[in-house]
This record gives C-alpha cells, sequence and structure tokens, in this order.
C-alpha cells in the first residue's frame, strides 16, 4: 500500500486533514440511496446551514473540488447576453470571469490590485455608473494573495442594486466569519480541505431562494446536467424521497460529517479567534526573521499569510530546501505573485502554535544556511508572545 | 464518529470497498503539487492505462463521480450544430442524449429494447443510412439493466464511417473486458465504485488522439472550464511541470491507486473469469428458487444480474426486509424497469460464492416468510455445483 511522506502542509490547502476525519473516511461505504445514508444527507445539510449561518434548504456537499462548486453556481444562474460583475483581486477572480464567459454571459471585470481587498465603496461606484447587472462575483478569502474582503459591506453595496450575489469562501469556511443569511447572499461555494480540514474533492454550497428563483426563470437549460441545481435539488433535497441523480461520494461525506462536527464542537467564534491569534504569533515571529505580510493588516486573511520571499533567496530552491530538510511545504506564489510570494497556511486543525514555531524554526535554519543573520530563538519567542 | 451500519453491498454500486483501499485512503493526506503526489499520479496513470489497455497519454482520473466524467467526455468534442448518436437501451443512455443535447448537439437516438444489447448490425444499418455523425456512444454495461453490449463489434461497425466513439465502461471496468486500443474506442470513462471496489467519487478516464485532435479544432471554446480537457491535460500531462488546474482528491487517488494494484494483481483476465463464474453461480441457484435474469444470456453483465421481481411481491417492502433483517443492499429497478425489476450486484471484493449465498439465503428467508415453498439449501447447493 502506498505510504504518503509525513508533511507538515502549511500551504495554500490541502491543510492537514484532522486524524478522527480520516478515520470516519475510511469506515466502511454503504450505499448512496441507504436510509441511514439519507439520515446522513440530512445531518451533513443541517450542519452545513450551522457553519454558513443560513436557512437555505438547498445547502449541501457538490460532489466535486471546490473548482466544480464554483463553476456550478455560475452556469446555474447565467445565461447567455446576462450581464455579470467580477471583482477581481487574485487569481480566483480570474477564474470566476474565465467560466462566466463560457457562460457566454457578459462579464465585466472590476479590478483591483494584487494582495489589496476588493473596496465596496469602488463596488458602489461602479454598480451605480453602469447598466444593471445580473450577478456579481468576489472572492472573499484570496487564496492566491492572502487577503481577505469584507463580504458583509461588500453586498451592502451591492444590494440597492439587487444583482444576485456569488461569494467565494473556499479558504473562509471555518477560518473567518460567513454570515449567509445576516449579509444576505445569494450563492456560496466552499472548500473541504482548507479550514475544515478533512481531503479535498468535495464542496459545500448553500444556495437562496432569490437564485434558485433565478434558475426557475431561465428560458435555456443549464449547459451542464452533472451541475444542474434543479436535478441535484431531486437527491439533495430536503426532505421526501430522494431521486437518483449521481452516486455521492459516500466516504467523502462521512468525512466531512466529523470535520463540520469537529468545528461546531469548538464553535464558529472560538475556531475564528484561533485563526486571527495564531495568525498574529505567525506575523510578529516572521517580523524578527524580516519578513513581512503583503497585505495591509486589515485586509489580511488569517488562515492564509502571504509574504514577500526576502531578497536574494531563490523561490523554488527555498521551498525544496524545506520540503525535504523539514518535510515542510509551504505555498509558492500563483499568478501575479508567481516567484515573488510565499503563501503559509494555518488552517484548521494545523492551526496552532505548534506549527508557526515549527515554521518559523524552518524558515530560520534556512536562511542561517544562507548566510543570513537571523535567530529562530527570537522569532519563536515573538510567537508565542502574542 | 459516525459509524454507519454493516451492509452487505449487493446493489447496482456502490459495490462492497476493500479493506485495504479504506486504509490507503485514511493515509495522511499530501500536498496536491507535492513531488511523492505527482509520482503517484504517474503511477495511477500507468495502472490505469494497463487495466484500460490502452497507450493514451490522457488517461487519468476524473475529480468527480462518473456521471461527471461523462458529461466531461461529451462536452469536450461536441460543438452546437454537431450530430450525435446515442445507442439507448436504457437510463445511461438516455443521459447521454440529455447531457449531449446540453451542448447545442443535434442528437439522434437509436432505440434497443430495455433489457437488450445494443445491436451492431442495427447501428451499421443507421450509419449507412444517415447524414454522418461526428460521435457515435454507447453503454457498454447497462448498470441499469444488467446488460453487456458487445463493445469490440460495436466499434467496428462504426469504423467505416469514420466517427468518434465513447463508451460508458463505468460497471465494466474491472469486471469484463474492456480493450481501448484493441478496439479503437476513442473516449472511455468508468467508475471506481462498482468492479475496482473502490468509493465513489472519482472516475478512470481515457482520451485518445482522435478525440483530443477534434477539441483541438473546435471553433467554440468547451463550454465547461472544470472540465475542459485541454486544461486538465496541463495537470494531468504524462510529463513535465503540473500546471495547476483544482486541487486533486488527494485521498480518493491513494484509494483508487490501492484499488487498481489489487485488480493488476490479480490479473485482468482472472478477475474477468471471476465475475463470469460467480456470475453463473448466482444465477444457477437463483434459477432454484424460480428466479430468472431478464437478458439472455448472451447479453449478460456479469457484474450485475437483474432478474424479475417474483410475481406478487412486493418490491420496496421485500428490499427493505433484506436491508433491515439481513443488512443487505439489493438493487431496485430503474427507469422503465422501476417496480419490475431487482438488480443484484458481484462487484469485485463482493464478488464471491460467499456473497452469493449470503444473497440466496436472505432471498428464500424472505420467500419463505411469505408462504413461498422455496429451499435455501437446493439453492446453495446449486450455486456451489457450477
Amino acid at each position: 500500500m502506498y505510504q504518503p511522506p509525513q508533511r507538515y502542509l502549511m500551504g495554500p490547502g490541502p491543510g492537514p486533514v484532522s486524524p478522527s476525519v480520516l478515520q470516519a473516511s475510511a469506515q466502511p461505504t454503504i450505499g448512496h440511496l441507504d436510509p441511514a445514508f439519507i439520515e446522513l444527507m440530512n445531518t451533513v445539510q443541517g450542519q452545513l446551514r450551522e457553519v454558513f449561518k443560513t436557512d437555505n434548504a438547498f445547502s449541501m456537499p457538490f460532489s466535486a473540488p471546490a473548482t466544480g462548486a464554483m463553476e456550478a453556481c455560475l452556469i446555474n444562474v447565467l445565461e447567455p447576453g446576462d450581464r455579470v460583475l467580477v471583482c477581481q483581486n487574485g487569481v480566483f477572480g480570474v477564474r470566476l470571469a474565465e467560466m462566466a464567459r463560457r457562460c457566454g454571459a457578459e462579464v465585466e471585470v472590476l479590478e483591483f490590485p494584487w494582495g489589496r481587498a476588493v473596496d465596496p465603496q469602488q463596488l458602489a461606484d461602479k454598480l451605480g455608473a453602469s447598466k444593471p447587472f445580473k450577478l456579481v462575483c468576489w472572492v472573499q478569502a484570496e487564496t492566491s494573495t492572502g487577503v481577505l474582503s469584507d463580504s458583509q459591506q461588500l453586498a451592502e453595496a451591492v444590494r440597492p442594486h439587487g444583482c444576485l450575489t456569488l461569494v467565494d469562501c473556499v479558504t473562509a469556511i471555518g477560518g473567518c466569519p460567513i454570515e449567509v443569511d445576516a449579509w444576505g447572499l445569494d450563492m456560496v461555494y466552499a472548500g473541504s480541505q482548507k479550514c475544515l480540514s478533512a481531503p479535498p474533492g468535495i464542496a459545500p454550497i448553500t444556495v437562496g431562494e432569490r437564485a434558485l428563483d433565478a434558475l426557475r426563470q431561465r428560458k435555456t437549460p443549464v449547459q451542464s446536467w452533472f451541475m444542474d441545481f434543479s436535478l441535484l435539488g431531486g437527491y439533495w433535497a430536503g426532505s421526501g424521497k430522494r431521486a437518483y441523480h449521481h452516486t455521492a461520494p459516500v466516504n467523502a461525506v462521512y468525512g466531512l460529517h466529523e470535520a463540520l462536527s469537529l468545528l461546531l464542537q469548538e464553535g464558529l467564534d472560538a475556531s475564528w479567534a484561533r485563526h486571527r491569534v495564531v495568525n498574529a504569533a505567525l506575523v510578529a515571529g516572521l517580523a524578527e526573521l524580516g519578513i513581512a505580510p503583503i497585505p495591509p493588516q486589515a485586509e489580511r486573511l488569517p488562515p492564509l499569510t502571504t509574504i514577500g520571499i526576502p531578497e536574494g533567496i531563490d523561490d523554488a530552491e527555498f521551498r525544496t530546501y524545506l520540503l525535504n530538510e523539514h518535510n515542510l511545504e509551504i505555498g509558492a506564489g500563483l499568478g501575479d505573485f508567481a516567484g515573488k510570494a510565499w503563501r503559509i497556511g494555518l488552517m484548521g486543525h494545523g492551526c496552532n502554535l505548534e506549527a508557526v514555531e515549527r515554521c518559523l524554526n524552518a524558515i530560520a535554519a534556512g536562511m542561517r544556511k544562507l548566510g543570513r543573520d537571523v535567530s529562530a530563538d527570537a522569532a519563536v519567542a515573538a510567537a508565542r508572545a502574542v
């Protein structure tokens, strides 16, 4: 049997998976229409409503990676010619726009500098000065840049214009506040493999009534049968008989259930606070090594810290050193940040002071090897002092 | 942690998962761009080529259930207005046609009676009498009816017309012969949760050069970004640097790797023979209970036996009895066969004489409870005598 190397996962995801989640995923498979599995589906849907803070009946794990869930949300509401506004401040905003174009939608992009949040005022100005949009999309937690945008304020900016909203919460879920109903978000998709500490491959989504109405009023069929929410709703509906649509990834649902149980046991507020505090410890420690996060403090994503690569250090070579000598994975830069930034994840099960210390020690050791005069002890002490 | 009930899975899938596959899936997650994971990707691609009997570089596990892989194959080669012929002899043929219509393709259906194979002569006649088709699709192993069609003969019928071929091998893979290159199949998708005995949620596919050429010559972009083979190829390419496309379901790939290892260790020929023999034992045993398979002998799918529901027996009530009293899952009829047929799966890890005996004993016990004069012992003896 394949034995993967032991890694400390401190990249942009997957993050380390909770041992009990792995154990849950390895429970014997049962039928996807077994009454026991249908009961589990109901339980998981209830858990997702708690985590998303929503009453949306249509809350379920989408049976594919988050990239699939992202596309599913777009194609269910967009028809050829529909106008969509995509706020872009990193790779995943670019991706949203690419996918929306493949729906035949008329896509406008509102660009923000990489490493900065989406600005609610600029969004409001844009919406006020343009023809109406059917849908406005943004990424709450830009995994490519480590930037957190304020979904509550962004949703407020959109509200007077009546557009639907689609929010990427892949790296936010479990790690920073999401309040779907209070903020009035119409569609949200997330990932299993970041702060939920489950394996990748299944993606929580929640869709509100306004978005489902848009789906019901379509003039053209959704271009995908696999991703069609009206068909998926027949399988994952809140109650009644389940209509076979596809075979649910039974074991992945076991794992997600356990991951959501662990999160709800800790409590959402406690988990969000833990991510904030541990991130602050990392930032304090890195400062001792002369390394600073790229985004301004108020726009930093607690679960994922993006830092500039210290001058004169070879990107790939240093990350290979960390992986080979310390079994530590940190993330490369992506898109515009390729070769310019590193991404350090402190997510879910992996978000703790021990991980911070391991990372500081490894980076300091690598820098010392290159002749830099840095002190791991000072970095760790600074982290502990937070 | 969730403890699923212990079930004997003898439905149309998921089938029972090999214990070592579950164990492999529960190994610690590593990064999806970790050099160790990329090596595993290469290994799994090599295993898939062996199992599909192909040299196709584009052989990979698609990161979604087989329903997603089915759609991915269609949308990558079909453009609006393209002519496609779908051979239909069950639910999955109907699904292929529905998906092809959402590509804007001009879909013609060649219908065959439910419970019967796709007839190569009728296919040849149809192709000779019609305007040319870009793509011809059929289901080798119709999971809804337990019918096996002869992909080799069907491919021969298509060859003179030069159309691309797409073959559903979801329930066939590992359980009956598939020879992608020798038979000249252009695209094949399969499932993990049938005769491979892995959890559901990941789908082996293989795509040949002719189909990739059709993709390269498209005038319109593929309607899905997530399913676009040209982008997926950049991530799963045979060699060189992997371009991030989505986060692979790392643990599902561990499981699939173990499942493929078990199959290749047994040998494809041996596995196919096992499925034939065990199916024959089941059929012999059922005959003693007065139950016969629906498809004619030459068209029976060894991993999945479809039988008529014995007269006067309530479908749902009897299956509930089997589930509650014997922890045994058998499948209901699907589509035209709903309420008329049961589907008994003998797949991969679950394809053995012990399962046959368990099933015969449970069905006989249920029938005796309803006052039928049947003998479990006679049924088991008949099965053993095969």
